[in-house]
């Protein structure tokens, strides 16, 4: 079972873990040639939520606060502290300005290329289907739409199969690992940007039970972490702007904007965006930096009404504020009686989106196992597509549920019906997600029959499962929405066929089943109610989702985890979860920690420098002061210093003492870290003499001189909120007289998972190489 | 200017420093007697923004695991450990459901109290109007009017002057230093709530300048605070239940859902009560609390809504989410150049806004230093009531604004207006402020007139101004809307008048104003935005919103801070503030610290302890090991016990080593500490023998062995991270061999202002006592 495979497509389908597991000392694991030799379980080894992948970093949240930092900050601090102060704060603004505007671009592009894309396609099947006459000439339509379909998902897949695997799938757990503070590779590039756009336009175009709005989240976070560098290493392009924000610090916070901005984009909620950033973030509430991510998410979502209105003709309306739109709910409100009900539907919801991630993670262990050839990932897509198009063609087919044409259909196919009616399950089928969407909110009473429901909410259930985790950009917001909506309204006809006064608003059920359902498959939380109350645009609805989303949530949970998170499991990601696992105040430092740790001196030989670098792949290591032993036992702790500061310093022949005792050759400057950011040079690609090797460097003035510490005494969850709220990589532990004796890593803290369902308690799971 | 004082009424008026300043080593002060002598400054000295009370203490937000703690938990996690976490669990989620129904009730009552009570008020003094006859006839109305006017108004500041003098204000500004970690004392206690919420229906009955939404806040963090800890302390009451949440970390936790509960009752804003909550604990985002807070002000919102639908005779219509009510908005949206006025209405907004506050600042100034007796603060409180009616009546009998008599009026006046008509000065001025809002928001087009609107804005503005800070509960926001509200619609106005086309919803300007002037006002944030949007019901109205109070933000803050920071600081609070000083990471813990610190062994003898609790008054004491020393330097750092845990061991006799060498009598438990919170015996109450002195206390059992420390190293920033993520409380500094060398407390940091107006720079502020 064992191959060398190019493609390291990441959490949506085809993915290969990591390989030669190495986390000896667990100090944030870097690997230089991630996936490209992998190791394939045999079927029976292969557990894939009881491992830890060691393929991803994590970044370097904490701010290095070393000698030259805070140098430059005094001299800026005693020459125009306020000029400086005020320049970065309007730098900082000015680039979430520009990640709000440039995100909606995107999302207006991709909104108008799908509606022109599936309007001609739609246009023309749709006359081949008038030119019908018999059993046979259907045919005609039928093929035709099915080849235009796998002609425009062959497209969006070869995007992703060949151009860039982790455009696959929505985005939206790539971001929450980013958010997090786990760097998936190539997560943020300018070619996942575009073959996620690109292949999203095609995808959805292709007919496919998959949604736009994930993936905006995914391009708004690329748009930030690109904007926010002033500089392109795809294009070797270096704008000389915005140096400051080249650190995984500043990055990240952008990266919070952009994502908020594409949640703002996607559903019109800017409010829920910001939430969305700030839960999956998960630092603490910090006040300046959430007021740009809400001026990134308001500017975004903005942008995009006023493009939108404007393609709409309408130009100044403002009546898109977001690419998905449920329309106006005119409804009268509900009554305290329904909320019963909804309660139920929210059980019935957390019931069917926990069948919904059984079914996804069975489908998804089953393409890691099997299905992992590029060729092999196309043809699954061509499957799907032409089943697809296969029942859709046949519920259409065979309905007979014909309804008096009106204005809000979009693409009206008369087929069997009389003239002037049009095929109600055509109108589902034979349309974008969103358009259908918009249909179960608010066709009036009565013009959808529950035999057209039934099927189509089966179809589209299993459709959809089907789908996510297929090698093409696919959100999961739509498909989620449609099922749930189809079976909300269902009940809704139920409960009206049982007393018309009591229950005469469909549409209403139709929403919250929607919202039961999203909320069954995701669990996303408190963001997700403040979304779906933006997008329905009236908060009358608000206690009633929120209502819906937590019983939807809590029943769910019972069975397993939302799919986001599913997803994240199966690829070993090393996530920190929301909180640390209960009652385990008795687990140590001293039990968790990695050791031994590798250590460097103050003043260090270049050679072991080298030399370190070359035999492992720990990114942190301690400094420690040789000369300053308390008795008889090792140095004391001075200060933490990273493998890519380590990296500059060596390029640059930071050297302090050279054989022949000259002074070092340049001063090194925060700029020469800048610049290199994010890419350091490889060890293996700095060429250091033998005779340079004799020479030392000291580390002082470069490692962070007060990293995070605690005691082996200290707690796991203590350790655990440190990680949180401070987005740590290293926490170095050390004895009661300052000496390293080990180190925590976020690998440590998630090895110590605490699964409720399987009465596991506190063992730790193996981190094993597979 | 020195005299004893009873009252120490915080923040809102008549506050008079704490004394004695004896901040040597920074630890965390605690009074034994705040407030009882104090030391008044001379005129010339005082500046309030320039010190630090020592009146407050912190809370003990991290929580303490000792061995005890471990203990406790291990043997759970041995026994039961799933039906133990889910006993806390189901425990936690059912306080917060009574925190949720009882603010709900609170919010009820106070609701109906107030529209019985001004309603009996307006409809008899209508009576008396409407017998009108001549230009004397008309005084005994007026007179009618001042005097229930100054009776009911008496009583809620006799409450405030001699019941609990913090109850007076909104509560806001002491909600947010008690989720902020600082405890002003009183403020959690049943008789404030009494206090409050009495004084409130008084208040507003009396037709004062004040709100009831502020103080529901506050009601709602008193309901949290005692329902969590089954006791109360007042009424020496001990219901045995919820034992495990008597701790300021689970205490804390549950005032975040009060306070979140507070607002929702408030304004029907669920999502933004959660908003605020977190917005002002700032903690990292912790994902299981987060929902509960969620949970309790949305069962709070639900039930207010049940309860007032009930009282309005439509149960089960579910109109009143909220006890303000902006009604509905039916206008058609806005239009894309209406933002640039938008914008310009913040501009003014945030104008107008600093002026308030510059004027409410001197104003508290001059009654800090000459209002602080308890007579002249109720007759300040007449005065002002007087003012109110007078101004008022002379705006009605001067007016000849008559409009033709509709349904939405509430108390009409005819006055001098003919019959079938009725005046609509009266309608504003002679009304509860929430129906002058509404009446403001939603009157149609030229049912008031620019020459009622003049005078009314220009009038409330005055009166709100002066009210905000009398003793007396007062909320801000409805003033502050009721103000904005008013040259909003003059605007509205104005541009109907330019273009009656363009600009056809005045009341939309009227709402846009009122976010601008409260927004100017209190620059609160993204909860703010959250909570508008959720009382104006409507999504549309989101965008405009936000633009404005970020406006009205960013103007406002060129002048001066919001007015709840402005009381805050008056009081000289050691308030955490969103972020560290910019550009100081130059600023190391060596600086920052206060030092020498007095420590303890890790077994210390009984007199010693008794000594240093007597002696000083700091809260936090270091543990050191006199044993283990590395070389000829002092003991190495252990662990830290605080002065309430000492308390429960002296009380408790925990002696390990008699004289006569016996074993403890009985062996302490947590449940010895969770008894005595959070009032623990002072020092002085507790008996010690001289035989006893000689005794020893083996602090390692009950010390928190890991508390988080740094090296004299760390930076400002960093340090304040760790106190703004995880709550802290005190922080040892160390030195590079693990011995304790000074400490730093919220104070330390809270002396580190920056203040950006005053190009100060970095010094540091003098703490002393006034």
């Amino acid at each position: 079972m064992e191959r060398a495979h190019e493609n390291t497509s990441l959490l949506s389908g085809r993915v290969v873990q990591g390989n030669h597991y190495t986390e000896e000392a667990g100090k944030g694991i870097r690997r230089r040639n991630a996936g490209v030799a992998v190791h394939r379980p045999s079927n029976e080894e292969f557990e894939p939520t009881e491992v830890l992948s060691d393929k991803y970093q994590s970044s370097d949240y904490d701010v290095i606060e070393n000698q030259l930092y805070c140098e430059e900050e005094q001299q800026l601090a005693q020459k125009k502290i306020h000029s400086y102060i005020w320049q970065l704060e309007v730098k900082r603004w000015f680039v979430m300005l520009l990640i709000g505007m440039i995100t909606a671009c995107i999302a207006a592009v991709v909104d108008i290329c799908i509606d022109k894309l599936a309007g001609s396609k739609y246009s023309l099947v749709a006359l081949y289907f008038e030119d019908r006459t018999d059993n046979m000439t259907i045919l005609i339509p039928f093929f035709l739409w099915m080849s235009i379909d796998i002609a425009l998902v062959s497209v969006a897949s070869l995007l992703v199969v060949y151009g860039e695997p982790v455009a696959a799938g929505s985005g939206i757990p790539q971001i929450k690992c980013y958010l997090n503070g786990v760097l998936v590779p190539h997560v943020v590039r300018v070619k996942t940007l575009v073959c996620k756009v690109v292949g999203i336009v095609f995808a959805v175009s292709g007919g496919l039970a998959v949604g736009k709005e994930g993936p905006m989240i995914h391009a708004g976070s690329v748009v930030a972490a690109g904007v926010s560098q002033g500089k392109s290493t795809s294009f070797k392009k270096d704008f000389k702007v915005f140096k400051n924000f080249r650190t995984d610090h500043e990055k990240r916070d952008f990266v919070s904007g952009g994502a908020a901005a594409g949640v703002a984009a996607a559903f019109g909620a800017p409010i829920g965006g910001v939430l969305f950033s700030l839960e999956e973030g998960a630092s603490f509430w910090n006040q300046s930096l959430t007021w740009r991510i809400f001026f990134a998410s308001m500017t975004c979502s903005f942008t995009l009404n006023v493009l939108l209105s404007y393609y709409n003709g309408n130009p100044w309306s403002l009546s898109s504020p977001g690419l998905i739109n449920f329309g106006e709910f005119t409804g009268i409100g509900y009554h305290g009686y329904e909320i019963l009900l909804f309660l139920l539907m929210g059980v019935f919801g957390g019931l069917a989106g926990a069948l919904f991630n059984a079914i996804n993670y069975k489908l998804s262990v089953f393409r890691i196992k099997y299905v992992y050839k590029s060729v092999l990932c196309i043809l699954e897509v061509i499957v799907i597509s032409i089943l697809t198009v296969s029942l859709s063609f046949l519920s259409i087919y065979l309905s007979n549920d014909c309804q008096p044409i009106t204005d809000s259909v979009q693409y009206p196919l008369q087929l069997f019906c009389g003239d002037g009616e049009y095929s109600a399950s055509a109108a589902l089928f034979f349309s974008t997600p969103e358009q259908s969407v918009k249909t179960l909110f608010h066709a009036h009473e009565g013009s959808i029959k529950p035999t057209t429901l039934i099927p189509f909410c089966l179809i589209y259930f299993m459709l959809a499962t089907l789908t996510y985790g297929l090698s093409i950009p696919s959100g999961l917001f739509i498909p989620s929405l449609l099922a749930g909506a189809a079976w909300g309204r269902l009940f809704g006809i139920f409960l009206h066929y049982l007393s018309p006064d009591l229950f005469s608003d469909t549409g209403l059920y139709a929403l919250i089943g929607a919202a039961a359902q999203l909320g069954g498959v995701i669990r996303m939380t408190i963001s997700l109610t403040v979304i779906l109350m933006e997008a329905t645009h009236n908060i009358t609805y608000g206690l009633p989702l929120m209502l819906v989303l937590i019983t939807a949530k809590w029943c769910g949970d019972i069975f397993n985890h939302g799919l986001y998170d599913i997803h994240i499991e199966l690829h070993s990601v090393p996530l920190l979860k929301w909180g640390p696992p209960p009652l385990s105040s008795h687990v140590k430092a001293g039990d968790v920690m990695s050791r031994p740790v590798i250590t460097l001196n103050t003043i260090e030989s270049v050679g072991k420098i080298t030399e370190i670098l070359q035999q492992n792949e720990h990114n942190g290591f301690p400094v420690i002061d040789p000369y300053d032993q308390s008795g008889m036992h090792g140095g004391t702790f001075r200060g933490l210093i990273i493998r890519s500061q380590l990296s500059v310093l060596l390029k640059n022949k930071a050297f302090t003492s050279w054989p022949t005792s000259t002074a070092p050759r340049r001063r090194i400057e925060l700029d020469d870290f800048r610049n290199e950011y994010p890419r350091f040079t490889e060890i293996e690609d700095i060429s250091i003499t033998d005779r340079e090797k004799e020479c030392s460097i000291d580390l002082r003035p470069f490692m962070n001189p007060s990293p995070y510490s605690v005691s082996k005494e200290a707690s796991l969850p203590r350790i655990f909120r440190l990680f949180r709220a401070l987005g740590l990589r290293h926490l170095v532990v050390t004895d009661g007289h300052n000496r390293v004796i080990g180190m925590v890593t976020r690998k440590d803290l998630a090895r110590f998972r605490y699964s409720s369902h399987r009465e596991r308690g506190l063992q730790e799971l193996p981190v094993v190489s597979i």
